[in-house]
């Protein structure tokens, strides 16, 4: 594979997966991409629109491709990067048979949002340092292959995840690919990533969807919510609209996280419920101050 | 007064009041803006942004103004309010002191989030029928005479609360200044103005300031929440940035439907924390299908 040619093949051309192929193509690291999507409708979108240069199946893009980019659900990927390794794994002894060199050259990365389990069920795999585990952090509540957007990932943050166990030169290609589509690096541990992005990402999406069910549940008049819903209720309420398929596995694999920061929140709720109910301003004021400080931290 | 040429008296210079007093200047509804602020660094940077033409006192915009905007937090508005409709009392026993005509045509209108409090207070005023109680939703997450900007108001909708208290000549001239804000009146019975927004306004602001706290109680490392914050947590915590002594007062006076809007929303949490527990996938996926249905009332 030539220096910035490589052969990106994509498997699921959803937001993620769409978004990163359009730009490697159009940016010159993937000279040629694939894409593998196993949704009949999305496929024949992601070919009108343009996201990959072919769609193929499964083992043929593994075979073909120089960087395989798992972008399926989290509970899916798990399996997927398993079973690509273990194709790696077949074509290092193909190649050993045939006397050619051992030199691995394929790499498989993931992009998914927890990230403990998928480098738990992969750390003794023979191919693992071929494996380099990845959680761009970028998106939008919206999905599939009509979601997909140039410049998505442009100014984000990247996660590598326990990158020590990919080989090096692995590792390079992907910091370069990750370079490429203008995202910082941040390394870190699984674990370590799963517990932050339980703060900082899983739990907006649950406090979103319980406050859509609660309007949803109490407010009837579906005029009346679009009506008055302003620009704070929009913004609030915007990731509710994210879906199930990629959700429920994220959830359930961050299980103790989640619930650890539920358990917070709820806490926090029912401080805020005691002082309203108490008529009493002067803790109500000194939750808000304290909740302003989030002023100092985000834009 | 001539048509379209009123002088406006804008009572709270801040982002509602300034924004207001902005753009009925630039659109000749107001041929001349008073403005009042108590806040003496506000004031400052009213006259030097130049929100109005003149900053006043209380009694001298009072007098002067044909349309009077309390624009105050709703606490502070409530007594504003019923002094200004006892100032128009003394005028008009002193036009009528003199001989001249009875007809009053001053009007005083807020602009506050809750509703039924103000138009409690005010019911059986002998001036009520030159009070217009209205609920313009349009914000944003900022505040003070510096976060004011023009066509904040734009294709929004206005809450026009007991219209039928109000005196139709004064009703018809406000209905036209908020025509000339491009906002789309709706009708509502003030009680029934409350429990709606506390579920589309109140409880969003409620949900952000109890996802700020958590986050910012977990999260000691400010720099891992500002680069893994992602665009969907910025989005959900943005109302967290909010003033306190703006939303006291509205979470004070709307007591008990946030608190009841409050208590739905924990339920659907332990609904969602539960699903979770049991690692029950497919009742998560229901809650977020059922969430999903938000989508379709708002883009």
């Amino acid at each position: 594979m030539s220096e910035l040619h490589f052969t990106v093949g994509v498997i699921g051309l959803g937001l993620i997966g769409g978004s990163m192929a359009l730009d490697l193509r159009r940016r010159g690291f993937a000279g040629k991409t694939l894409g593998v999507e196993k949704d009949p409708v999305a496929a024949e979108a992601a070919k009108t629109i343009g996201l990959v240069d072919e769609v193929t199946d499964f083992e043929d893009c593994v075979r073909r491709s120089d960087v395989i980019v798992i972008a399926v659900p989290v509970g899916t990927a798990v399996k997927m990067v398993t079973r690509v390794l273990d194709m790696f794994g077949d074509f290092s002894t193909s190649l050993e048979m045939t006397g050619r060199s051992l030199d691995m050259t394929k790499i498989v990365i993931d992009v998914c949002s927890t990230k403990e389990q998928i480098c738990k069920a992969t750390k003794y795999h023979p191919m693992r340092r071929q494996f380099v585990s990845t959680h761009p952090m970028a998106g939008t509540e919206y999905s599939g292959p009509w979601a997909a957007q140039p410049g998505l990932f442009d100014g984000r943050a990247c996660i590598f995840a326990n990158s020590e166990e990919s080989s090096p030169k692995a590792l390079k290609t992907i910091e370069k690919m990750y370079d490429v589509l203008n995202m910082r690096p941040i390394y870190m541990e699984a674990a370590q990533h799963d517990v932050h992005t339980a703060y900082v990402s899983h739990i907006s999406h649950v406090t979103s969807f319980a406050l859509a069910l609660t309007v949803l549940d109490k407010e009837k008049d579906e005029k009346h919510i679009f009506d008055l819903a302003s620009g704070g209720f929009s913004s609030t309420v915007r990731l509710a609209k994210s879906n199930a398929d990629m959700w429920v596995p994220i959830l359930s694999q961050n299980h103790d996280n989640v619930l650890h920061v539920m358990d917070t929140y709820i806490e926090k709720m029912q401080e805020f419920r005691k002082a309203i109910a108490d008529y009493d301003e002067d803790r109500i004021r000194e939750l808000i101050a304290e909740a302003n400080r989030i002023k100092k931290i985000l834009r």
